[in-house]
């Protein structure tokens, strides 16, 4: 294999992100990885072949099961977008799992790592359903290593 | 001891928090988080004794080095505060882990459970500074056990 | 008539609401009151006499066709609400405009005075409505006077 | 004078920006106004000549001290994104007006139109200051004509 599975979007900051003291909230940083992955999403669910999400899963609806993000340096307002970089690190049968680094585009350190836990939702019928074998297929084409975590902590004894 | 160490806070919501599919957004979740975090601080950072955190410590600055959060059951749009239950799963030199449950406080099953961890941080000279024997020993007053994580997945082999 | 017809609620703030100059953000005043106007209606939407709007009205949906607002002096986060009061100042076949002020429920100087005109919309068939005689009869009775404005420009020759 | 005074930027949507009946919410407006605010200084406040705003004006600050919306049709979520065209409606010796109109950028009828009042303000000396003649002098070559508000209600009497 030798395509580069990660997608890369533009996601731009906006002046309201900032906080208090003068960087990008530590929550709105979730709210710029749900943008990246709409993005994402709208960028590949619209034609037919190698895309990353089909255009029948994203209209069948993603809920967010899970999240989890690790801040490594702070983010100041600017003008140009971030760059966010998905791709997925985990499959099952009606969920998988989406990784995320945000960093400014140019070879710095990241400003921040995350993953989200996604479950397809049947929205008519309110209930999580199975992806087909196409859909599976489709995701594991995106798929690439885990993150490392750095600063977990350790489960309990 | 006899006590219970978790701290409990009201959080109201706002209709602005419910998304396009008429639930508490995700996101917001975080927010609220934030929220009963500084309720918390709040009631307890101005006394002088046995408090969660002393007023030195919220003085000097809390910067949310990591947050995971797990999304139990829908939560819509309600005018009655939410529930949220905080308390500490790890206390180290510079840093602390704050754990929470948000439910609606009358022992229904909780709609999502998170914890963060807080590095202590000197505003002045921007960088983390050591906590105190004392700050430590306040801290440890409110331990209580970690999460149960239900959705993590396993780590890479 | 010697009630006073202004309906008073209390909104509590967010720490997000406060923007990187330190003070609530312009924008987040229009979401305080957008808070304050669902309170307002949650609180006299579901009896049946003397309400500010009878729950049909809240039922059937309303939207914002405009709003104005005045910053008259800045607003800094405190955990305790600020204090909103809302009362009607015009009422058409199938609109009315609400005013709003915003201060400290304390006798202090008023943070800000708004006001937004709201369409009674039936979402159903995506149009506006007109008001039954009882309807327009429950917003007269909390009519006051209109704000003065202080702050308008001269308009176009 | 043949220049068109309007000055023209994109502001991309935020799903986060739709509320739970499914349009960008009427309080999220403020918030395009303000990002597209903040582009256009951006984008003429670094250089010397001609500019909306001197990078002089910037850095000392502006406070908004008054807004006014028309809404004028609904605006649903889109990955492309907004056009908005912002001039100047007013200047004074401390304070200038700014109008917006927000639209498709394709010429069909705008979705909202707005107007912001703008003091500038000393934040060393949190105080208001006057402008210089070359201050006022370059706002006055963005002035265009005001607003016509279709929806304020009549004063009262």
């Amino acid at each position: 294999m030798t395509a580069m599975p990660r997608h890369r979007v533009q996601v731009p900051l906006r002046w309201s992100d900032v906080d208090a003291y003068g960087h990008v909230n530590n929550v709105q940083f979730l709210r710029l990885l749900e943008e990246a992955r709409i993005l994402a999403l709208s960028a590949h669910g619209t034609d037919d072949g190698g895309t990353l999400l089909s255009s029948h899963l994203v209209s069948t609806g993603l809920l967010v099961a899970r999240s989890e993000i690790e801040y490594l340096r702070p983010l100041e307002f600017r003008v140009q977008p971030v760059s966010v970089d998905l791709w997925v690190t985990s499959v099952r049968a009606a969920d998988f799992e989406m990784s995320y680094e945000v960093h400014d585009g140019r070879g710095g350190a990241p400003f921040a790592q995350a993953a989200t836990v996604l479950v397809v939702y049947d929205l008519a019928h309110e209930r999580p359903r199975r992806m087909s074998a196409e859909e599976r297929g489709r995701l594991a084409d995106w798929a690439d290593a885990p993150l490392h975590w750095r600063h977990r902590r350790a489960p309990a004894r």
